[in-house]
């Protein structure tokens, strides 16, 4: 595994072409682009990594998955009453389909779907429910660490315009328990936890892992809940570039507008990647060629015989 | 897997709400909502039913695995020019999606998709195309009797108006090297080819054994191919109800308005259900609920550890 | 008047863009682009004109006006159940509208609504209908010469995919009572008519005149009735272009893609212009400004004091 | 004209269906719905009312006429880069045109076009802002009674969040100059704005006379700039109804969800109707009835000739 993940790292460092980084937030567009980072964490507890696997980045929209297991943790399958499963065939940003749909998003994997989750878990204060969001991170990576970069949470408030009209459109059709900004803040602030590979592979472990972190031994979820999440991963993990990944990557996966991405073989392995390019749909450009190198080599695409 | 199969057989006949039968196209209508069957093809050759799975049925759009596999041999990765590999979100038959995106479709396995493949496969006389359609069924099915229902197709052309819409919108893009009228007439025909269960679990054999089909030997497609078709599978196989599939079976799988469903369990098997009564999306409903009892109870989702 | 005209004329003719000749119609794209004709029709019996006034020209989608006429006559106020009245904001040959509103048009002058009005004219065959149409037309303008161009009806009729996608989007829904491929070969029929702008503007007098045509003395409509067809013509008759040909001009309208465009001035005047360069929407370019300048120097807007 | 209004008035007070309050703002909620009033003011400085001229009610959406007025005269035709001409085709808080237009709204008279004229109107403090528009209101009216409803805004500031919605979709492209908050602001205050018809009518008077209001001798606009006023009255002043309302009643109109409606018979007269009651759409509903009454007595439809 080290030589497999050695190669790929050396061959994405020497490509051209890596893609864009996001501008959109201030914070974000001054990240170096010459970077590169995996890790492979595998039920057995190792961690193999190569490249910067020590450097923090903005892990995003991959936040998201730990929210998703959060909110399920707290409203099990009454939870799909607020967000439905389905890929949304639309940008990440899209409120189209929210007019179409009287506010209820496609999944819980854009913008719109992750904005209702914050509301669905937050309780009391804002600042708490943070509080609890990071601490489920820190015991999901096991390293207590982990911590939100204040900087970058910022940096997406004062430019988080086109969130915060997803937010205020489905809290107009009633559907919002707790004040937009409030819900703004815990979802800005969630996609400004900074963790490295390492970290970020483990944290994803349990769902390679019939629910189980290793690490710890806690079952996170029941072995059916991993499941059913990673199949959410597989179909909207990468918005309207899902199909492309399913289709190169074989794995379900979900990807963050910094450049990061996380990616499960159930039974293998969990995988993290970042690269701070992105492509055209904002997923990372190498991040994503790296994992499909690495489901040829390994064999691990869960299409595969 | 017999006892298996045999208890989700008798569950299935024993429920009281089955879905209702495909109204649209009048011989569909006519089918008996009493009926259910199951068969389970393994890479060893072998093929376990339960239910009626002598009893013939129209696989209808379960046929695109078919058409799409052709296509791929044809043109290579150059089909991909003509159709997209992402989920639509809209449902079987939407028309939007393509004024937005020049009337080029999303995937292969919405109709508009199928009937531009359609358009890709023709050479020289719709007869001969069709011709080798079927041709290339049976030989993955191995068997030679497999035949195209008539009167169903004639059925389906006089109350084709939907399709022939989608048909004349992507010609006018001029994206069509064949009469519209013939292709339609080739897609109207393989969606009217009838099979029962053991024919279709036999006839997807290649994609859950690495692209080689166990009964004759033959490499119908590279590893890769198979895994690729898989992933389409998994993502866009059942319209908008794609994401809910993943969901709950958590196997690639293509349905069919006849009730039909094809699941792949890659390595594993090769599945084929019917049970005629669909759900609002119009994929079959106890069809969908025996796949997600079977994965339950074998773990081949393709998302468990 | 003819002072006004005459000055319009010689600016338009003198105007280096001229627009681009519509293309997808291979007889259109031949027209030369340096023609341009204004007849000025009034209640009175005059007929003023300037430029190629007896050149004939397609008028294409301004006879959505006397086939709407027409279909009024025979449904009466039964036809709104088949056609919308409201601006769609979209293209000319925009289905996406379609697809959300169960097949109901949005208007009777986008292509749609003009294909289910020939099917709402249509009895019997398609020929005696056609007949009809073109007999009504003469009627209006008082001339009997006036045909169809045949070459221009078959270079539609083959490149008319478009049309025929919208047309079987509608029938797919139950609205039609005719086949679909008569009620197209009326539509494209009618649409290609010949006529010259004296023809066109004592065509359309019945609307500046209460209903009547004062040529004939003949109450073609009820004043009610003529008023309702203007207020369509102004909120509809230009696509999604209609608000801003109310911005600057200010009387009701009926653009072709022949380059024609009959407008009313109620109780003051009916005018055809005609100059076969088109905008981007695929109005006529200099027909638009020749109608602009008129209405400014005439003091005839409808929204003027 | 007394005869005439007062038949109307009584005719409506009679009515057994009124439509229904706007209950999204729970202000609006509260009205009683059976009052009605008709005010009729002419060129010569003439004011004839019936029914309950003198009470108070929120003109809402109709105040829309008076920032597009005072944009227009802060930036000339430069406002429309920022907004465009065309009716939309959707409901009057529809985002879906936004996303597919990057933001520039369709007209100034839907939401979003209203609050972008907020934002081009607004310079330094939002009070300030508001205070000129209700200056503006004043110096049309010739009343400086006019004051904005302070329950009626704060209502409707807590529960505008498709507004904010709005407003936000729009700053993301960064098209806002101002504080979204700020803008909205503004927005929610002129629509609170408190109007009996007397006042509504006088205040619209310039639009019937040329841009000038005759009780101050002050040209408020040219008449260019009236009739084009006008243009967009007619084509988009009552959202996906304008249509209707120029079949029915045949003048430029402009209606707000109070049940206000301001027509102009240009020329002739500016009238003001109210009835709180609104039909599915959103428009007063015995208020276009009693318009479509008064342009068929008085034909001062601009349709008719």
């Amino acid at each position: 595994m080290q030589d497999i993940i050695d190669e790929i790292a050396s061959q994405m460092l020497s490509r051209a072409d890596k893609g864009k980084v996001a501008t959109y937030i201030p914070q974000l567009a001054r990240v170096n682009l010459e970077q590169f980072a995996i890790s492979v964490a595998t039920p057995d507890g190792q961690v193999v990594s190569a490249g910067c696997a020590d450097t923090l980045f903005s892990i995003q929209s991959v936040s998201k998955v730990f929210t998703l297991t959060l909110a399920l943790g707290k409203l099990g399958e009454n939870l799909w009453h607020r967000v439905g499963r389905e890929p949304s065939g639309d940008p990440f940003n899209s409120i189209v389909q929210l007019e179409h749909e009287q506010g209820k998003p496609r999944n819980p994997f854009i913008n719109a779907g992750a904005i209702a989750i914050a509301d669905a878990i937050m309780q009391g204060q804002a600042k708490e429910t943070l509080a609890e969001i990071l601490q489920f991170v820190r015991f999901l990576a096991n390293d207590n660490t982990i911590a939100i970069d204040e900087r970058v949470a910022r940096s997406e408030l004062e430019t988080g315009d086109r969130n915060a009209s997803l937010a205020h459109f489905m809290a107009s059709f009633g559907h919002f328990h707790n004040p937009v900004d409030a819900v703004l803040g815990i979802y800005f602030h969630h996609c400004s936890i900074a963790m490295n590979t390492q970290q970020l592979a483990t944290a994803g472990l349990f769902l390679a892992n019939q629910g189980i972190n290793p690490h710890t031994g806690y079952a996170v979820v029941s072995p059916r809940r991993a499941k059913r999440i990673n199949a959410l991963m597989m179909t909207c993990g990468h918005y309207d570039g899902s199909g492309e990944f399913a289709f190169r990557v074989g794995l379900p996966g979900k990807s963050g507008v910094g450049g990061g991405i996380l990616a499960i073989a159930p039974g293998k392995a969990s995988i993290a990647v970042w690269s701070p390019g992105l492509d055209p749909i904002g997923n990372s450009k190498l991040g994503t060629e790296a994992l499909e190198r690495l489901t040829h080599k390994t064999g691990w695409s869960v299409f595969a015989g």
